[in-house]
C-alpha cells in the first residue's frame, strides 16, 4: 500500500505520523532494528481506534511501542505500522478511597510512581528502566523488577484494563473492584501477552501506603541453603515487612567491590542484602533486625547504621552489572526456579557449562526472594568475540538446568522473538493451541504483533 | 447410555461409583436438585483422567463437585456423571522456603488451614463454609470471604494449578514460581470459570506468616461517606496491618442485637468494625490505634480491651445474618462497586426499591473495604411468601444501581445457573464471544459443565 501516509492523514493529524529515528528503530539490546511502513504517535484513544480500525479492515499488521525498552525484541516491527502509545499518557484519576490510580499506556513508569508519591501513596513497581519504560508495556510484558517480593509482579498490581480489540473495539473495566467474578478472566490475558491481543490503553493500578522505616542487613553465609533457611526465617518473623532478600556470590561481589567505596561488608562465599520496611513508623526495627540475626546466629552480618551504610550497601549489589562488563560480552539468562531449588540450580549448573565451556565465567546474583536470577556467562577469551554464536549452546545447558529444577526460563522480560521457540519447553501443545485460539478469536487476520511470542 | 454402571466398573472400583444421597443432590440453597446418570467419586487423578477421557469420547456431560456449598446452581448436574472430587483429597507438600503449600482438590478448606498452622503459616482465605467447602471449588469460583481487604481473593492466592482437560489430558503447573512470564496466562482463566473447562485437581497456594497481635475498634459515625473517609486514613497510616473493615446500619445493629449480649457500642447511623493485626508482636498496637482515632476525631468509638470485648464485637457483626431471619424471606446480593461508590450506591437504590415495593425492609451491611456489600432485602408481609416470584424485580433495581456505579453483580460466589442471563450486563459481545472460543477450543463437545456460567 503505496500511499500508506495520505490514508491515514484523512484522520490523523499531520503531528501524529512520526519520522523514523534511531531511538524509535533500535530496540534496548541492539539487537533489532524495527523496519516499519509507517511510525504512527496518536494523540487519543479514538485515533488509536481509527487505526486499528483502518489497519484490521486493509490486514495491516501493527507492532505496539512504548519507551521501547524491552530485552526480548517483542516491540521490533516488520512492515506494516509502529504503533507508538508515549502521546496517550494521561494520569486520568487517583482514588484514595479504592486506593488506586488510572493511567493511560504511555505514562513512564517513574511519572506514575510521583503521582502516587504527591497523593501521598507508592506505586510499587520498580526497575532499572523505570525512567523511560511506559506502563503499557510494563503490563503486557507482566514486568518484575525490585518489589516482587513484597508487592507481586505488573500482573498483581492491575485492577482494571482499557484495551483496544485488533477490530478497533474499546473494552473498558477501568473501575476498582477489589471482588469481581463475572465469567473467565480476560484481564489475565492481556497482561503478559506482549502486544498480540490488542493494545493496552490505559490501566487502573493498585497503589499502598508509603513505607517510613527501614532497616538493611549484610549477612555472609556459607552456602545457598543457608541463605534459603534464613530467607524462611526472616519470612516466618517479619512477614510483608521484608522488601528485599538479595543473592550475591564471593565472585560477584570481588567485581562489585572494584567500584565502591565499601569493598567487603563481610568475608564469605555468599552474601545477602536484605531490607525490611514499615509503613508504620517503628524507631526500633533496627534493632529487632539485630535481634533477629543473633537469635539466628547470623554474627557474620552486619547492620548498616546510617542512610550512608544503607546506601553504601545497595550500591555493592547496584555495582555488579557495571562491574563485570570487563569479562566480555556476557550471555544473560532471565530465569527462575522455585526457591527451594536455587541451591540444586547454582550447583548443578556451573559444573556442566565449565565441562562445554573450559574457563567460563559465572557471575551469579539475583532476588533470592523471588527466586530469580541473574545468571551472567562470560566465554574464555578465544570465544568472546563471537560470544553470541555460542547464545543458544549456553542458554541450552542452562535451561535444561532451569527445567530440571521446574523453573522457568522466562521471569521477568517476556518470549517476544528471542525465545518464542523455546516455549514448547515449558507450556504443552494443548496449551499452545489454546492460546493460538485465543489470538485467532480475537486477531483472525494475525495484524496484531506478528511473529512474537507464539512459535 | 443404559448400562453406564458397567462401563465404568471396568476401570473404576465398585466404592468409586457412589448411590445418590440428598447432600449430594441437593444444593446448598435448596433451589436446585441435581439429576445426573451417575455419580462418581475417584479415588485418583488417573482415575479422574479416565472418566474424562470415557466421557469425551463419548459425548457424556460432567459436572464437578466438591464440597456441594456453591451459592450459584454452578455445581448442579442435569444428566450425565456428577464428578465427586472429596476423596482427591491429600496434601502434597509443604514448602517453607517458598511459602507454599500444595494440595488436591478435595481438601476441605480448614484442613489447608489447619496444615498451614502447623507449619507456623497462615493460609488466609476464610468463609462461613470453611468447614466443608473445598479447595477445587475455592478455586473453580474464586471465592472471597473475610480476608479479601488484606489477603486477595482466591485469585491472589493460586501460585500454580494441575488441571485435567476435557479430553483427558492432564496439565500440570505446581512449581512455586514467583516470576514467571510465558505466553498467555491459563492459569487465571481456570480459576473462576466455575467447571467449564476443566477439572481442577491440585493446586500450589501462597502461605503468610500467622498474626501475632490484633487490636479491634467499633466506631460510630454519620454517613458511609464518613467511614470511607476513616478507611482511606487508616490504609494511609497502618497499610497492610488493616485485616478488617466492616460497615453495619443502625438498623443491621438493631436487629443483632437482640440476640448478643453487648447491645451497642456507639449510637450512630453507621458503624464500622475494624481491625488490625500484625505479625510481628506489638503489644503498643491498641494504644496505636486509640491514638490514631483520638487524632482523626473519631471520639464515638470504642477498642477492645480484652479478648472478650473483641468476641463481643465480632458477634454483633455475625448475628446480623441470623436475627433478620424473623424479616421473612430475604432476596441477597452478592455485589460490589469501586469504595469510592458506596455511598451513592446506597442512597440512589433504597429509595427506587422502596418505590415499587412500599414497606421493603433492606439490611446493608459488609465488607466495606473491599467494596462488596450484602444487601438483603425483605418484601412487606403481603409479598413475603412468594418472595422468589418478586426476586427478578428486585435484582433489576439493585443491579441496575449497581451498575450505574460501576459496580459487579457478581462479587465472590460466580455466575453459576442463576445469574447467566445477567452476565451480558457486565461483559460485551466480544468478550462474551472469546469466553466461548475459550471453551469451544478445550471442550470442543461441550460436555464440562454444560449450562453453566455463560449464557
Amino acid at each position: 500500500m503505496p500511499n500508506l501516509y495520505d490514508r491515514f492523514l484523512e484522520f490523523l493529524s499531520p503531528a501524529e505520523i512520526l519520522e523514523a529515528t534511531p531511538a524509535l528503530l533500535n530496540d534496548q539490546r541492539r539487537r533489532f532494528v524495527s523496519e516499519p511502513d509507517i511510525i504512527l504517535q496518536p494523540h487519543s484513544i479514538e485515533n488509536v481506534q481509527e487505526i486499528m480500525r483502518f489497519c484490521f479492515e486493509h490486514r495491516i499488521p501493527v507492532t505496539p511501542q512504548g519507551g521501547n525498552t524491552g530485552l526480548c525484541g517483542a516491540a521490533v516491527a516488520s512492515g506494516g505500522v509502529l504503533l507508538n502509545l508515549s502521546k496517550i499518557n494521561r494520569i486520568r484519576e487517583i482514588n484514595l478511597a479504592d486506593n488506586s490510580i488510572t493511567v493511560e499506556a504511555g505514562v513512564i513508569l517513574q511519572n506514575v510512581q510521583k503521582a502516587a508519591a504527591e497523593a501521598g501513596r507508592l506505586f510499587p513497581l520498580s526497575l532499572a528502566s523505570e525512567g523511560s519504560c511506559e506502563i503499557g508495556g510494563n503490563i503486557a510484558c507482566n514486568a518484575g523488577g525490585l518489589n516482587v517480593l513484597r508487592y507481586g509482579s505488573m500482573r498483581d498490581l492491575v485492577l482494571g484494563l482499557e484495551v483496544v480489540l485488533p477490530n478497533g473495539e474499546l473494552v473498558s473495566h477501568l473501575q476498582p473492584l477489589h471482588k469481581n467474578t463475572t465469567g473467565y478472566d480476560l484481564r489475565h490475558l492481556f497482561i503478559g501477552s506482549e502486544g498480540t491481543l490488542g493494545i493496552i490503553t490505559a490501566a487502573t493500578l493498585k497503589l499502598f501506603a508509603r513505607p517510613q522505616t527501614t532497616a538493611t542487613a549484610w549477612v555472609g553465609l556459607d552456602d545457598i541453603e543457608s541463605a534459603v533457611e534464613l530467607l524462611t526465617a526472616v519470612q516466618g518473623h517479619f512477614a510483608e515487612r521484608l522488601t528485599s532478600f538479595e543473592l550475591i556470590s564471593r565472585y560477584a561481589l570481588a567485581l562489585s567491590s572494584e567500584f565502591s567505596r565499601l569493598k567487603q561488608p563481610t568475608d564469605a562465599n555468599w552474601h545477602v542484602l536484605l531490607e525490611l520496611t514499615d509503613s508504620v513508623p517503628d524507631a526500633a526495627l533496627d534493632e529487632k533486625l539485630a535481634e533477629f540475626l543473633y537469635q539466628n546466629g547470623q554474627e557474620n552480618s552486619i547492620i548498616a547504621q546510617s542512610e550512608q551504610e544503607r546506601l553504601d550497601l545497595w550500591t555493592l549489589r547496584e555495582n555488579i552489572s557495571a562491574s563485570q562488563r570487563k569479562l566480555g560480552t556476557s550471555i544473560k539468562h532471565d530465569i527462575a526456579v522455585p526457591i527451594a531449588q536455587v541451591a540444586t540450580f547454582v550447583r548443578q549448573c556451573a559444573p556442566a557449562l565449565e565441562t562445554r565451556f573450559p574457563g567460563i565465567q559465572i557471575v551469579c546474583f539475583g532476588h533470592l526472594g523471588d527466586g530469580s536470577l541473574h545468571y551472567n556467562t562470560f566465554l574464555p577469551d578465544v570465544l568472546s568475540n563471537e560470544a553470541y554464536r555460542y547464545e543458544d549452546a549456553v542458554n541450552t545447558i542452562v535451561y535444561e538446568h532451569i527445567l530440571a529444577c521446574h523453573g522457568t526460563i522466562a521471569a521477568e522480560h517476556g518470549i517476544g522473538t528471542i525465545k518464542k521457540h523455546w516455549l514448547p519447553s515449558v507450556r504443552t501443545p494443548s496449551e499452545i493451541a489454546l492460546m493460538r485460539a485465543i489470538k485467532a478469536q480475537l486477531d483472525p487476520h494475525d495484524i496484531m504483533n506478528p511473529g512474537k511470542l507464539l512459535p
